[in-house]
């Protein structure tokens, strides 16, 4: 089953906002729609939000074939629906590239964008589990954050794809779900799949992590990335510098997964990426909050990323 | 008004399970009520974990004064009803002391030391808005932990009294409320007791706090602690130990407030201190979890602890 996909003139995507109490799957006929789906976290996920831009183009390219000013403000809106994950405004302007080629050639590129985060989702998910296992031996017990698997792709997913790949090698040692607060993901998305994949899993929260790794109970972290800076450093769910370092004192590999269409070459380091804070009813109900929905993790702790077509040992002096 | 008291022949308690939603006022009879509620946390924090024990121990002195086996079968559960904090054992052996001289001495001695909590919350806050004021300069904005104010206490608190003395002192900045998880003791109680004392607040969820301090949105760290041990490290609510790695990568002060009475030079060091895992229903209601209450923060990442008597400055290599 496909996270996102174009289905009969519409696109599909799982209802991540339902889950894991029910698999309600939405179709989006509008760029309205699609856009509403994005802010809501229904669809979400670096690589799932690189084709979700490209489908909403490909809306666009139907819906205002003959009128170009209100194309280009659609795909303004696909491109700048949410700030921080680079792969949402690469997609949309991929697909873009084709409008001058009419609705049809703009659909084929977006697909063409789906079936490559399908393939890098395979390449990552084994370049990943022969990394995790030089660095930390046969079955190693991880800690994972957010969710990274199919749902943040189209299947598969980026670190969860690894986790699975190591299960399917018989070379995982266990897992914890970091359950990622406000939105859950980690307790609600990740456990879900986990649960669908047959992988025996804990949940933790958040700030459990750096204790838990402290205690000798974490042989690895490995999770995704929104962003990847020229300098090596990570834009990634909130949640992740405080693992990295949890992992950087108790001497743990801190293991980064994304496709190169996360690698952001153009933006030289984290502290010049916008940080989406989302509002405090996200937080809590009794007052004002500060909800930044990511946070920004210096290269120097982390070991390694892997993408997929290389891994880029941090550790070693590697950049992207 | 007191988070715990004795009134007309028992023990009164504000049900923190019921906050910020309702201000709900318990009357525990007996020493099954009251281990009930220490075990449900309607009442918790070190300091009130002190006074709770020893006024369970005025309430066994009561009801089994002429059958010393149910006497001290009773004592015993009252001093193991939760295990990481020190002060509930420390709390319920001090009245236990008293029990040769009959249940009115028991029940003096509890009062006493209920008495002596609020003493020591005042000195606390005196002595830590001092610190904090040298430490850091005017105005700083501070984030905090879980409870420390008067609900973990009887009245005034711990780390957040100090923030209390020094906004009633003109010298704080700001605060954040971490909203501690899996209980929320910060999103609620916190959050609560600064808009009783009209000091505007704003909640984050855990994992962020790390990330606000890199980017430079607070001066200082301060809460609480349930033990601290002989070599300095710091026994206190999950997640204070991702704080402290925040703190350090941050360079900025992590200071620790607590009465004489969580000083336990019995214990050497936090590894040896068993931690509270509280199971999965807290964390999840969709599988398994891993939950421990505790974490232990290092002595080398504790800049200060502030007792009612004293400031011990770990960063000059003092020791409790």
């Amino acid at each position: 089953m496909r996270t996102i996909d174009w289905v009969n003139g519409a696109v599909e995507i799982i209802d991540q906002t339902a889950l894991p109490g029910e698999l309600r799957v939405l179709r989006l006929h509008t760029v309205g729609e699609l856009i509403a789906a994005i802010q809501s976290l229904a669809v979400r996920g670096a690589p799932a939000l690189g084709v979700a831009g490209a489908f909403g183009v490909a809306l666009a390219a139907r819906v205002h074939h003959d009128d170009p000013v209100a194309l280009a403000v659609a795909v303004q809106k696909v491109e700048t629906a949410r700030p921080t994950a680079v792969n949402l405004a690469r997609g949309a302007q991929r697909a873009a590239r084709m409008l001058p080629y009419g609705p049809d050639a703009v659909l084929a590129e977006a697909c063409v964008i789906r079936d490559s985060e399908i393939a890098a989702s395979q390449a990552m998910a084994m370049l990943g589990a022969d990394l995790v296992t030089a660095l930390c031996g046969e079955r190693p017990r991880m800690l994972t954050h957010c969710n990274t698997g199919g749902l943040c792709a189209v299947t598969i997913g980026t670190a969860l794809g690894v986790v699975g790949e190591l299960h399917r090698r018989g070379r995982l040692g266990g897992v914890i779900a970091s359950e990622t607060r406000p939105l859950l993901q980690g307790a609600r998305l990740t456990s879900w799949e986990l649960t669908q994949w047959g992988i025996g899993h804990r949940v933790a929260v958040d700030s459990a992590g750096p204790f838990l790794m402290a205690r000798g109970e974490i042989d690895a972290v490995i999770l995704g990335a929104d962003r990847i800076c020229a300098n090596g450093d990570v834009i990634n769910k909130v949640g992740t510098y405080s693992h990295a370092l949890g992992a950087w004192r108790a001497g743990i590999p801190f293991v980064v997964v994304a496709p190169e269409t996360t690698v952001d070459l153009d933006t030289p380091s984290g502290d010049l990426v916008e940080i989406e804070d989302r509002g405090a009813a996200e937080v809590t109900a009794f007052g004002d909050a500060v909800n930044p929905a990511f946070d920004i993790t210096p290269h120097d702790l982390v070991t390694a990323i892997v993408t997929d077509r290389r891994v880029i040992r941090l550790d070693r002096g590697e950049k992207p």
